[in-house]
């Protein structure tokens, strides 16, 4: 058994850590901390975890003993306490803030709007594209939700070089905000209301960029919506295709286009364990996902303008967020990657 | 008094017209047909009208004394009425359904897949563009839901020549499904979810389409989403400028950009009874225009690949439909425009 | 036109007092106060009212002009403001809090955990059942937006003592929380759950037991149950049937006693112009009164332990706050009870 | 491993059998069948449900091979299709509808309004009450959702004749009707609307009944309401003590009588591995049992009137119809209880 530890695990990628990792055969959570909560059982903050002897924890980097660390720490407070557990402990740790997702510090600086305070090497943890790297490396930055569900919806396209731009139209789910209350989250502002928010400005633009202008130089648009839902990033990926590539005049064209991305699609993810791309005609939903680590790729279509629409599904809290690390700590692991992993959505 | 009758007014734009004209202070509705429901009292389909003396009707063409007739029928069936009534009845006429949208006959026959059976001389519905042929034609073609919140959010940008291309990524409630259950509009298939449907097909697009582009060559896409909201369209206007026209390398010169087109809206819209700019850093919101006949629009935010975001808010069954409806007839009577409309949304 | 003054404006019952006012033909709103938001314009805080010149102030109680002044001040703050403004003007006031709702101050102060400062007369302001006397004092207590909904689903059976014990179990939208956010009104706490709370200690239960008890030594409890909706407030009173008075054995007696009770209702309340007694066989629903100040009451299903089920719907921000407080102005001016009022709900 | 044979897989509950087996190690789902969706692949159906092998069938009660039978029929169906199981197969079975859960036909004919056609032992498969009898029969009468939420909320009261009366008012999530849309699931009639039906005559009355008055005289009162919620059920059982066993009248007695109850269920319930009693002041919630097989059961607050308000929440596709399905699934085949029901729900 691997022991695992839980740095934050007050929040709600604290509490989805442990929903998942309880029915997860190879390990074994042995230290949760919350300073606002030390002391408490964790029942108190998670009531859908019952009967767990687990118990929020104070705790220092050095007294560690876990073999894997998942941080679920605020950006700012990650880069203050991980390179303590690396040079304290022998830890493996994956970090579900944006503190190391930048391979350019000055971008997270720029965006963060904070110093950065240690340079330490890291892989972004999206094992789609960086499955080898991950295996290998000490510190996993784990992506975050809007840029999963964007990154992956859009990499094919831009490791073909067949994209220009591509505008994210990203409606994400409220528990996206945290466990904390704000005027954000407030019920009667949210309830049959569509809020976009950052609509040109938000943090997840760069990270992005970073992983799909590897391959080309597609200018890359991000606006993230609030909607009312629990859970579930829905992203509707408007793309510019170069028009010297493919040809969208007659409806024959725009099926024989569609057709030829479906395929691409299909055959760069065919071995992706958590990659469904779904059937002609069939539109990704966030319940087909809701709870699970799938994501669900689909659409396809291509108007007279040549823009070409994909959509992806995740659950924020899962593929966007816990049930990733999980993955990553798989792969560091050896472990199969969907040891624990492998149960479908919640639909309806 | 103004008599007016509506025809097939057992839908939601149907209710509506009632709740509104009810609160009209010139006007009196004396008929109201349904072939499903005749016979019986309004309230037993719309339960929020209350001790009405309205009973639906079955009537013939040639039977309306009315000076005014909403015809709140589906597409097809509007087109099959409203030519007897213009014959063998002095009524002035809004046309709720798509029949009469299209200036080129051709194009509503591709989209509907219908054959046009009886070409009428008619205007199409939107104040904002058309005030002046409304207030004198005697068919009006009263916009549909989406357009309405679309042409209004790009309608400055297409005037100047400023647009290379706008991508609408719209956001519907479920009312504009209409009152008919379906398995589209069953409560588990859409509360928690984002649907997209019709994605680079729906009807509207045409629509959109004509009237943006009497003023420019501006490309249009549209995508229609339905998400868990009762009422309410938000959209958010993708719009690709024209590099020559803006800078939007350094943040001074987006902003720079941003208030520039802000202020293009203000004046455009300056007399406009309807229309709301937002200030800067507003965000148009579903609530805020809740049973009422405004559209707000705002945002005007640009990113470094100079697309910029324009969002409209309207109520897709009040100005998206019957406010706008009742906004023609007073057009059309000579009433002030704002008569029977002037009420604020219901928020929260 | 009589002049009205809201002290403390900012919330959402502030809100609906502007919405609902802006259309009230007899009144002008000519100082709105809010100690917050001092100096900003009432868009900012309700974003649904545009182009009014309110602007919050904060004013001393012997600055008031007005006739009518509304505190829509929290349970402690109202009576810290209203002797003084009693004392120092001659407005009539109409108190939106809990302060002068109690003829036993006893019950208050055990209820509320508060020492009460100073005993003026008031009336409690429900004019269903206190007419008369609110036109005649000087301050108005309107009532709780519970006991509203509550006290009328059960004024016929106390006054004719033909119950032995009332259980209201009482389900109401989240606005009725208020504006501020808080972990009860978190968007992921409320949505897709059912929360009830105090569920034996609201501190409407002695306002209902007051006013039932008035009339009989009825039985009364009470459960506030919070439900993912943004207004409305469905009350299940489940009514325990004196054994003596009815029969409930087989299914004609049922019917019977049922036909009885509807017809007891139906009287009781003919004149009242905003309670409607439905049809048999129709259930109240909010969406029926969303927005309106209506009162939609219905059900009277019989069962055979004895168990009578009657059924209220009312928008709790209007018949349960703003809206009854201004019918409670309109009697207090000697205007017809409906003026400004006369609108039906939002549905759907 | 078990062979498990699914009859009439295309709606919910048979999602849920095929969700949950998915994961369950002892058992492998060899037939689904629909005759509506033969021939067609689950996941057109379960959208959530990817890579499955699983085709809908058409198939007669003699070519079932499988050794455990779930019958995801609708009432009246159910009783056609299970007397030739038993007679044409070994197959135990466990019935999802009605049919057989009434110990006095006649029962069944007046409130299913349906000739019974063929009388089979059979065991209400609530395991909490009979997982003795479970274990040895060979066809169980899977509970209704709604009688599982309340028989298991006021069974320790009725054992031990504590209660004179029982009213169960029961909020239920829209998956509860079924995948089939109809006026009442259609989405703008539940979103921001609560909506009680079939007031006092609900056909999970009399099962209710059966079970709780085995050990009681308790009269039993029972209204469900449809609330805007996917999952889930969430009952308030409002129930009258008898006076001669608790005192109410001060703050000190109630608290007692509180704790003496909330102990008689934590020592009746203590064995039970999906029993869940919650510590005083918590309120169980939806979220905290979505997708999972938990009933938590808390409150236990009891007023001046001496009624108690004990409230529970299970998820109405999981305990309340598919979970405990293979609960007792397992019951019968001697594995233990949890296998493959052993996870959490899903909060938020």
């Amino acid at each position: 058994m691997v022991n695992v530890g839980i740095v934050g695990g007050s929040g709600y990628t604290g509490g989805e850590l442990i929903r998942i990792l309880s029915n997860h055969p190879k390990v074994e959570i042995t230290t949760i901390t919350s300073r606002k909560y030390e002391g408490q059982s964790v029942e108190k903050v998670h009531p859908h975890i019952r009967d767990s002897d687990l118990i929020f924890e104070n705790k220092n980097a050095e007294d560690f003993e876990e073999d894997i660390i998942f941080t679920a720490t605020p950006h700012g407070a990650s880069m203050k306490i991980i390179p303590d557990i690396i040079e304290k402990t022998d830890a493996k740790i994956i970090d579900l803030s944006g503190d190391y997702r930048f391979e350019d510090y000055e971008v997270y600086e720029k965006w963060y709007n904070l110093k950065h305070t240690k340079h330490i090497d890291s892989v972004y943890g999206l094992p789609e594209l960086h499955r080898k790297e991950i295996a290998k490396e000490r510190l996993i930055a784990n992506p975050g939700c809007f840029t999963t569900g964007a990154i992956l919806s859009g990499y094919p396209l831009s490791k073909k070089q067949y994209a220009d731009r591509m505008i994210f139209d990203s409606k994400t789910g409220v528990s996206g905000a945290g466990i904390k209350p704000s005027e954000a989250t407030h019920y009667p502002n949210i309830a049959d209301n569509v809020n976009p928010y950052k609509v040109t400005t938000h943090r997840h633009t760069p990270e992005i960029q970073q992983e799909l202008q590897r391959y080309s130089d597609v200018k890359i648009s991000f606006t993230p919506i609030l909607v009312p839902v629990l859970r579930g990033i829905l992203t509707t990926n408007h793309t510019i295709l170069k028009e010297e590539d493919f040809d969208f005049e007659t409806k024959e064209q725009r099926e024989d286009t569609s057709k030829k991305i479906e395929e691409l699609y299909r055959n760069i993810y065919k071995d992706e364990p958590f990659v469904k791309i779904l059937s002609e005609g069939e539109i990704p939903r966030l319940s087909s996902v809701r709870g699970s680590n799938y994501i669900h790729i689909g659409c396809f279509e291509v108007d007279q303008t040549g823009q070409l629409v994909v959509i992806s599904a995740i659950d924020n809290l899962v593929k966007g967020a816990s049930g990733q690390a999980i993955e990553n700590m798989n792969i560091m692991c050896g472990f199969d990657e969907k040891t624990g992993l492998d149960f479908f959505g919640l639909h309806p």
